[in-house]
């Protein structure tokens, strides 16, 4: 039962990556007791960084590597490639990648090839990261079925938690984790752990989350989801992507810079205004002191 | 009334891009009397390009600049900023971009940003690439009319023409392309012309379509518009990028090489029954000879 | 090339129809030159009526039999078939039937057999109503091909104007309308004819839409297109099966009542507001006088 | 805690519903540990049912009156109204109704009247049976927030458990099931309980899994939920309401007659096979001796 942050990628006013915050932040989430790093995923910016840039990224977390999901999606299949040769000098968890996107209407079969090619390269196990939402591709657990590709590990993110089951009872040994932060509680509970963009900001609450699960009080666990389920409420008013970096410069206390255009960050009335309303609301919940 | 064609891009056999072939796909195509030519747009696999890629695909089309669209979106806003400048020296018709993509939920106002930026900082016309299919928003006339903002056209990649007619109701002066092939009689007979991804290998046949409605011979413009919906249907079956470099060779009598992985080619059994049956039905209604 | 109106039904105070106000409407709508009348259409709300309703409409309009289009779809297909019997009476031009709706997941054969099983027992011509949005099927050319179901005609509500244009080349006999006002001039001038809610209030738009484009004068017809499009933009603004009473009333000159719930009549204030509206509209364009 | 079933309506050769075979599978069902019966809901094939035949089904039931929730919910609101008084006379749990449906682009304010008036009229509870795949149309918490209608309960029939969830935080007092079979175990944990169609065929084995979560044996509810999945998947091969007839005669032993078209019965060879299919693979997993 992991908890998996898919860690937010800090930007400097450059545009480039802020590397000694990104370790920062890996640093700090692990110690407050998340399980484990996705880097590069969607909350990461993970498509709109080069090639270059997912390498840094790595890189600058080395020191957390067996605690690492390295995603390496990208539609140059040649880049995704290289990415996964580079992550043979880490000894890390996993490689993960999402299917292709943005072009309609893909053959089934070129999709799964993306993913064979994969695998038949990885020095490490591969996860599928599918999210239908994002990409327009369900990499479903009976098309996976249909063409006999078994994978190490799937992060599903989607709202329905059936289609996170249905990997599990097709191949037992999968590792699966459904993305989504709402529903986080049940697949602690059910699968083999969350990954939540919520952990980011809300480290603690996870891990307290966590926590009730394992003393099997169900009660107090749906509580905390509960509070987790408003927190995003509060996020996706202002954009969650970049409202997510300063919730987290708010309850963590360092800062992570910002995101890139076209994931714009909130402009300063904005900040103010969404730090004013999850101060407010996580005083009222005594999480904060 | 335009024909636009969204050019396809020749990959070598080594992943780079084949810039021989490019120059030599683009003046075939404008001698047989296609009027425009649009540059790293889907069917040129635009978002699998990298920033480089893109800008030295303009450059070996810089002899037919003037016929040229030139397509510069990212997720990479300093990229996308960066592509913009590059073409300062280059006398084209026109920038274009599409809308960020992948990224789900991203607020009305970042998507008018990500265009407000574009037209401040070019020194050519502006146009949208719109492709909610492909990237997950409408950039919809009523959006644009909300946010004030006026951009010199529109490639409307939609299937409904209604939608497209509104830009042209919304904004009269603005250049409207629906960039359906299976619309394309509609929309050189009522908009400002088509964005046709047949054309690439069917150019003729568009241009004859083009010509019966200039004599007002819609009854064979119909005729023209089936053809071409036909071989769209065959394309489809075989994933219609990749059919695509095949249909050109076909019919064009040249290599484009092939597309790049994750857009993988055709193997060659499918190019032979692809060639065979497009041979076939061309041949059946005379227009190979 | 048809006008085809999906004829209101007019509902008394009490929730019974009309049938005297459904007589002057649609002898009104045909002296003004729409060529055919669609019974018990959405627009009709004919999947709001009963099976004695759905009788009595047709029985109320059996002076204009020849010009009748009779819709009969319902989830009850022994109804159905008590309906096709039922107008056997009457020397009508076609039954239609959209396909069975709200239940998803229908398999496809079932839904091939409720049309199988209305062409063997009618006496007349049989339609289908092809409505994917309000249905959630969609009775593609390909889906009658694959059963080798071959249908006397089809309206086809649907955005997709290459939809539409399919039914014709696989079906060439097939009588083909698209059901949006908003593409009516396309599919006059390039299929049989529209279904076009809008003539209910604006019969002679269309009429003079279509004298146009038997005059070649397609550019007028454009004219017509976007006035309606126009109309349908407001009307939507109130809820268009409502307004469409009111717009009637307003234009036509006498009352058709108004719907029956859940599909609510608009509330004083809001009538008065379209009245104003839509008039200020048409006599901005000269229409009204 | 409760295990809901909505209810077949059986259906006799000459279409007419089979009150008797109703009351025995209610009794049945009962006597088995489901907790309350849905009458005229989407598997009892609801919007296929006349207001008459909707009575009688509440009629057929009277002996189990305080077990009933009386589904109301037609196209005509008159019906509605009347189905709501025909209720006052049974002692029943509650009311529930789906929203509008078939009739695209319906305002929201038409949505909420609706449910306004069955609150203003009805003697028992109104709960909302949601269902946007079905309808077109979500209900949802933030709709009934954003109008302050509150209602005592709801079936939410939405594979996104979270959304389920939105109305217990929205409305703590409100009564909430999710209705989708593949997620009941975690509806029964931690919502009111489930509404399931696949209760009419597995009874024991909901009431097993409630239990197994009863006695906090989680893991082995997640093994009925496992089972109840697998035969959902298989169900639907064949097109679930009418297998589900299939399944239920198989399991329980008696006949429920079988469904009215357009939901058409299983041919001969498709229920053998299907019957074939259920028992090899409970026999397999030792539940049916």
């Amino acid at each position: 039962m992991e908890i998996v942050v898919p860690i937010l990628t800090p930007f400097n006013p450059d545009g480039s990556v802020n590397k000694e915050a990104l370790r920062t932040h890996a640093s700090n989430l692990l110690q407050k007791g998340v399980d484990l790093i996705f880097v590069n995923g969607t909350t990461g910016l993970g498509p709109a960084l080069s090639k270059e840039e997912k390498k840094e990224n790595l890189k600058a977390l080395a020191d957390f590597a067996d605690r690492i999901i390295f995603q390496v999606g990208e539609l140059n299949i040649d880049n995704v490639m290289e990415l996964v040769k580079f992550s043979s000098d880490y000894g890390i968890k996993a490689i993960a990648s999402y299917s292709p996107y943005y072009f309609p209407r893909l053959p089934e079969k070129w999709l799964i090839s993306y993913f064979k090619r994969l695998v038949e390269i990885s020095p490490h196990p591969v996860y599928l990261y599918n999210y239908p939402l994002a990409t327009g591709y369900d990499i479903s657990p009976k098309l996976l079925s249909k063409f006999n590709l078994e994978l190490a590990g799937v992060k599903d993110t989607n709202q329905d938690l059936a289609h996170s089951l249905e990997y599990k009872s097709a191949f037992p040994k999968m590792n699966v984790y459904n993305g989504s932060d709402t529903l986080a509680f049940y697949s602690l509970l059910t699968l083999d752990g969350t990954v939540a963009s919520m952990a980011n900001c809300l480290p603690t609450l996870f891990v307290e989350m966590k926590n009730s699960i394992v003393r099997g009080d169900l009660k107090r666990g749906m509580v905390y989801q509960r509070l987790i389920s408003s927190v995003v409420d509060i996020a996706r008013k202002y954009g969650q992507l970049s409202a997510l970096y300063v919730l987290t410069e708010t309850t963590q206390g360092y800062s992570l810079g910002g995101p890139r255009g076209p994931i714009f960050p909130l402009e300063e009335e904005e900040r103010n205004q969404l730090k004013r309303e999850i101060e407010l609301f996580l005083k009222s919940l005594g999480v904060l002191n």
